[in-house]
């Protein structure tokens, strides 16, 4: 397949259903660059996300799966800064491009890109080692973004769905194991909590998404925030699949293990009755698990005062990090 | 090196001088997505290009090289849509990073971010074979962006600088040969013509810059505009360090080597006389080397009416093309 196939390709694959939502004024894929144009009032939300073959996916991998997941990550970064995504730029850097992994890639793009309404607005091909860069656009209402900075003392932690499935279904993969199904759905399908962040804005003081593991991404909210926290183990909400291991085991997949794309945040105490509303709105439950306290500790203790140690605190080893 | 020593050496370094530049209301580095402002009846020009170890810089390179060129070959995409550049964000996937390296790496970057006015804006660090993608952020007022799309018959085709240099420096390099020092230079210190493509807002028709060759770049305006050109060879200005090779060579060097990061752009032969002011703004020479046709034609010709057929039309192997 020639490059010129291969652009045809993507852009009649990934565009044909979201042509439509090319803004009136923009320039699309084809030119040196895209134009794009922001509403008066709005402010411009931008991510970057690199899947690294043999790094953030297994080799030989579904092309549908790294083409979905490619665009769940930096999706999920819109949601945690509870923005409106609308388009995605793609660095695709390939080996030896076949027309049928291209379609499926590009079909496990648009499985994502079709019901949340973005479009691919430009991008980049080249020949080497398989990886896939994304750049995701969104937009939000001027000074509403929700940053990880505005926690206070006193703020409830609230966590969305569920953590440490992503991690149990990676280890199964990795013993060759059976993989669960609902661990396998969390780590090849995570669902950007697009409409949940939405809703937290002008709500919660700080947010983050999932990606390191919920203690070390938490962590970031607590730096940022210059606060300290507390976490009650024993209000983790705990999928089926994990309620088998031993405790140790279990919470150190739900703090540490990452990959959830889940969203974290902090909510002041008086909202506390909006939460049922809040859960509505992202379609999802949400779980308050701890409390911001002054300091810059992060506690994490059971409900009969004593304290746990997680083995691994997310990412600690050089793979990923976000600027 | 860990993971949160690179991230900080490549804020430190990149950022330090270009903290100042950073917008009132601008969220940095260090959330979940940056959040930019883009002030009213400005547009924005958004641009990805990739570079791999191998395939775009040869093995071994020098990291300030890479840096540099990195962020030149998008800022030059900038370039050819008139626009002012205002930040970018750097995905490096890199084997095994080194403190040298990044400082070296970092310092290119700073070398043309410093007078161009751009920050690093966010990003990601990866663990994998080296490559490097960069999404550089433009402005440019409403619908003045300069597009391939605008040439017309008469219209006078222009040339910034001159075309073949670093062809040739590649070619030395390939064949172990001492590089001539102005080959070298084109080939690792390319200039985003930057200050020429804002001055042509407003006068020139079609505007690209030079990445895959003068024919085969020339050729996506006329495919764009639906328009044809006839070029007249003795008209493209020669380097020196070309002068030396036989005509048939120098001009598949000229017309299709690529890697120029020239300015090609089209302008109504009514403004023939501004040219001068236009080089003066730009601060580089414009040659005029052929003129708009109707049809859909590339007619590359001598004074005499010779026809020329170029041995290669810019990549037409499978490395690397813009969506």
């Amino acid at each position: 397949m020639s490059e010129f196939e291969l652009i045809d390709r993507l852009q009649g694959i990934v565009n044909a259903r979201t042509a439509g939502l090319l803004k009136p004024g923009s320039v699309g894929v084809g030119d040196d660059a895209a134009v794009l144009s922001v509403a008066p009032g709005r402010q411009l939300l931008v991510t970057v996300d690199t899947l690294v073959d043999g790094v953030h996916f297994p080799h030989q991998s579904a092309p549908f799966d790294i083409g979905y997941k490619a665009l769940a990550v930096n999706l999920s970064d819109i949601a945690a800064m509870g923005g409106q995504p609308v388009c995605f730029f793609l660095a695709l850097t390939i080996p030896d491009p076949c027309r049928e992994w291209l379609d499926r890639f590009a079909q496990g793009l648009e499985h994502l890109a079709t019901p949340s309404a973005v479009y691919l607005a430009g991008g980049d091909t080249t020949s080497g080692p398989l990886s896939i860069t994304i750049t995701a656009l969104g937009v939000v209402d001027h000074g509403r973004a929700l940053l990880r900075s505005g926690a206070r003392p006193g703020d409830l932690i609230v966590l969305s769905g569920t953590t440490g499935l992503a991690g149990l279904g990676l280890i199964q993969l990795q013993r060759k194991a059976v993989v669960d199904p609902s661990a396998w759905q969390a780590l090849t399908r995570p669902q950007p909590r697009l409409a949940l962040g939405q809703a937290l804005l002008g709500k919660a003081t700080a947010c983050i998404d999932i990606s390191d593991g919920l203690a070390a991404d938490l962590g970031h909210i607590l730096a940022a925030s210059q606060v300290g926290a507390e976490l009650s183990l024993d209000c983790l909400p705990c999928p089926e699949a994990l309620s088998k291991l031993d405790l140790q085991q279990r919470w150190n997949l739900q703090l540490g293990a990452g990959d959830d794309y889940e969203l974290c945040f902090t909510l002041p105490a008086t909202l506390e009755a909006q939460l049922p509303a809040l859960a509505e709105a992202g379609g999802l439950g949400l779980t308050i698990i701890g409390r911001i306290t002054e300091g810059n500790r992060l506690r994490l203790h059971r409900t009969d005062g004593t304290e746990f140690v997680p083995t691994r605190l997310g990412y600690d080893h050089f793979s990923s990090h976000r600027l």
